[in-house]
């Protein structure tokens, strides 16, 4: 409804060709919709209502025959079906907002651009504040602190400062664990602004690597050059994923990379395209999309290196960019 | 599914009466799932298997003959339907799982203390940096750091500091607008504590409060106190919510206090129960509800006054206390 409306409290959204838009809200966001939607009639939700037996009831009162849900439940397939009976079309089409929105215009990419750059403030905390001794809270601490003074809108999902055995689980959050020397650290993190997502890792070593830490991170940063070398317009999806899970493969560690290569990303930190072995998605321009290879091998730990990028032009731009190196250092 | 694991990662959940308790989990999550859920048989969904159709397939495997389910979509049931057939009896079961989980047990109250304390910590920031000239998001900075850095798992919700015209919408969120002497300034942040929240709102004036200013945030204050008199086990929630709104109808701003007096809060930030003047619940001991009033007024600003509460013995017990002032202050 955001994406339609530039609106983000309304509880439904009624689109019609002739006849109007309509944002359902309830009294506690009245006002700020009628402020921030002016090309919508705002519906007041009034107490006691239901949201959608009062859409059901305007679509009626407008006479549409053919009615579309981008999304509903079937509590709610129920309540428009009592009201419209036999008189109107229904149809599912979630698909269609989807296709709209995994290709996004030059607002959207100005905002995704501007929410990449605050991740990497963030990012050049985690460079400066990861070191033995410290808890994988406080890192996140400096990290999401160094993203909102420069104007980041919040997190785009829950920090993940994953240490030492813990950074063998790709989810592995971030827990009062204190750092150790000689710890994998892996540093999963993304700011948004205005409403816009973005989405980055990278692996650290909490002292001097050893050599089979190195190892694992070259044979990440290569897997991941090498998906990006296939990125354009026109690709399918799991060719991309491929020609990085070929690289870990023939290294040996396929078991180890446990998911998809990457995802879309926007006003939802995981949206269409996807880019994974089962993937039916093709590429294409104005797509914004993680490239995110990982080797996760319990006991050890775990390396994964992610940017956000932008499919363009025959090729793509990097959204997030450098801090590859598993050295904490201050860039 | 984490409320009955204890992990926060699964797909699904199957819960047998003889046949053991199974979690359904995504490769990626599969060795955190093995390490963090003992009581639980793991079951790994591969690349390209459907979890609704596996654990059709279980139960039928298991000779079951009645399934509930918590939560199932619309295209869920019909995977399940598909596999299952004439053989099992369905049912929707959903408010079983809330009826759990909206009594607290002490292992729960003890982190939600914690995370109203982190929340607390949130605030006296909030109070020591609203000043003229600052801008909202570098207010939430601030608050969001203090929530960290003593130990916050994250916010429960997104920050809302909305000041000036912006604090008379009850979810104004927190922009880029510069605070201004003399702004009303609504502060309504929480701090997680291993997956459990707490949710608090302060009102201040950016400088010295006008009589009407002061007038609004007493009246706030009377309705919450007025409220928190008649909160014990037993009692029906929309009367402590009347409670409150009986203060300001009589005060002529009945029309401004434009959402219910409260919500549940736990793992999730709105649970049951509800208070409202619609809500059906009777409150009982164990719940942890928001008791919240407020008045906004557009054009001229908004109060609110929040705190967390436990419901407790014959009345209750506040987890968010103090800073009961409109005026910023180091605490």
């Amino acid at each position: 409804m955001f994406y339609v409306s530039g609106f983000n409290g309304a509880a439904a959204l009624l689109i019609t060709r002739d006849s109007g838009d309509f944002l359902y809200v309830y009294g506690v966001n009245y006002e700020q919709a009628k402020a921030e939607s002016k090309d919508f009639q705002i519906e007041l939700i009034e107490r006691g209502e239901r949201p959608l037996s009062k859409i059901a009831q305007k679509v009626k009162s407008l006479g549409i025959k053919n009615l579309a849900f981008d999304m509903l439940g079937l509590e709610g397939y129920r309540e428009i079906v009592k009201v419209l009976k036999d008189g109107v079309k229904l149809r599912m089409c979630n698909k269609l907002l989807w296709e709209l929105r995994k290709v996004k215009d030059e607002e959207e990419l100005m905002l995704m651009r501007k929410a990449a750059e605050l991740t990497m403030e963030g990012m050049k905390a985690a460079y400066a504040n990861v070191k033995p001794g410290v808890k994988e809270y406080e890192v996140a601490a400096e990290i999401e602190y160094a993203m909102r003074r420069h104007g980041s809108w919040g997190t785009a999902f829950d920090t993940i400062v994953a240490s030492g055995p813990r950074s063998a689980y790709p989810h592995g959050g971030c827990t009062e664990r204190e750092i150790r020397d000689g710890d994998l650290v892996v540093v999963d993190i993304g700011a948004s602004y205005k409403y816009y997502r973005s989405d980055m890792t990278r692996t650290l070593v909490a002292g001097a690597p050893t050599k089979k830490q190195q190892e694992l991170y070259e044979l990440v940063k290569r897997a991941q050059e090498n998906a990006l070398l296939h990125v354009k317009p026109g690709v399918e999806a799991k060719l991309v994923d491929m020609m990085a899970r070929k690289i870990i493969v023939e290294a040996g560690y396929g078991d180890f990379f446990v998911h998809g290569l990457g995802h879309g990303i926007g006003i939802e930190v995981h949206e269409p395209p996807t880019l994974s072995p089962q993937s039916k998605d093709i590429l294409c321009q104005g797509n914004v999309v993680t490239i995110e290879p990982g080797i996760y091998i319990v006991g050890f730990g775990g390396v994964r290196i992610e940017d956000t990028i932008l499919v363009n032009l025959g090729s793509y731009e990097k959204f997030t960019d450098g801090f590859y190196s598993l050295e904490p250092q201050k860039f």
